[in-house]
């Protein structure tokens, strides 16, 4: 595997502590073009034993505390990052932390799909938000579009295409989980219009269906081959890909 | 214009005290083939004057209470429409009402996202759950689809197309109308999937850029202009536009 991080001096992570954020930073560490500083941010970092003994074992892990749904967090969490990455900014930030609560029509609750929309949909705005002047300083120092600038990688799923909820892609039922995900693929969008001017390039990317805590036994795809995938996707971003739904594949999705 | 109404026995508008949602019910009174009971709801009946004033000069106008954002108030209109509509139970669900915050990038906030989200999208999937077995009891009485047997048709927006939000298409920004309405899209199909063996129609309708309160002034459609193409389309649906997404003028639109 080729990865074109060596550009890319800082990535930033959400939701580290195990599943793909975990073999994420893993799989970055191990890289020869690595990011020099790999922001690792996990809820309650004293309990995200793997992610600790790594940042011990290498140079430039940062694990950072974040709780992407507390305001608070966020704001001490973006102090923190920006003493770690300085004048540079930050070139890459990856909302990866999201929750999946079981959700079909018989057994959806008001209050899943406000918490599911508040971790998936809004706390990746917020993030952003609130990290935005890092990504900005980056973009400043750049030209072209791709992680060697400026860049937000929003973690989606090919749950969240409202067009490939039909037939056998129907399969799959999660009120919460999916609107969450077709919310964050507009939020996706939003973004890109947004921030375009800048060269901060913004893309929604689908991991695959994998062996996780979320994903389950049954997946067909392991964290390692999923993420090897998903990192040559998004060392390779260019302009061509600004605003758009990739699968790990490189595939586009439709919305 | 032909509106084919006259199978459809009861219809239910949600929102319907001003806007889109009181045009439906001035219309629909207005036509030969008319729905015999119209179920009018508003937040607060006795702030909507014009809605009460229509009720009291046309027969079968039945103006019920409903906050769609409060399980209480869903449960205690469930059973006044019940008795309202009998042993045929609902023909057709129109959920209208809807919200909109102005919430640009620097403006939005949580709670925004938050409360719009539960307007526009949670409360539209829990209207229709509680109102579910009345539709189910109409359903059990037909064939084929649409608003003759029984139909949920839900008032979104082509700012909910994440496909659409690029170039001329993203110049309005709102990242809490545009989420709310993607995500509507996404439990729009979620129950087209899960009703559909039970002959129960789901669609999502685009109404225009229409001259309301929450339009604005300068928007290119009159309510009247809006609303008699909306019933044009809502009457004529049958299972081939079933799980679809559709402007005013029946034309299909992008996810």
């Amino acid at each position: 595997m080729v990865l074109h991080f060596s550009k890319c001096r800082s990535v930033l992570i959400t939701g580290a502590s195990r599943g793909l954020g975990l073999q994420m930073v893993k799989q970055l560490v191990e890289t020869t073009e690595r990011p020099e500083k790999i922001i690792a941010t996990a809820r309650n970092p004293s309990a995200a034993q793997e992610l600790l003994e790594l940042s011990k074992s290498h140079a430039g892990i940062h694990v950072v505390p974040l709780d992407v749904v507390s305001e608070a967090s966020i704001d001490a969490a973006s102090q923190e990052v920006a003493s770690i990455v300085g004048a540079d900014g930050l070139n890459c930030l990856i909302n990866n932390a999201a929750i999946n609560i079981s959700s079909d029509l018989k057994t959806v609750t008001r209050d899943t799909m406000m918490k599911t929309f508040e971790s998936n949909t809004v706390a990746p705005l917020f993030v952003t938000k609130v990290f935005l002047p890092l990504l900005q300083t980056a973009a400043a120092k750049g030209t072209g579009m791709g992680v060697h600038r400026a860049a937000i990688i929003n973690i989606s799923s090919i749950l969240g295409s409202v067009q490939l909820n039909w037939g056998e892609g129907a399969t799959f039922k999660s009120y919460a989980y999916r609107t969450s995900k077709s919310a964050l693929n507009m939020v996706t969008r939003c973004l890109a219009t947004d921030l375009e001017s800048e060269g901060i390039l913004c893309m929604a990317l689908h991991p695959g269906w994998v062996r996780t805590d979320m994903g389950g036994a049954i997946a067909p795809l392991s964290p390692e081959e999923s993420i090897s995938s998903v990192l040559s996707v998004i060392s390779a971003l260019t302009e061509k890909h600004h605003g758009e739904f990739l699968d790990y594949s490189g595939n586009k999705l439709p919305w």
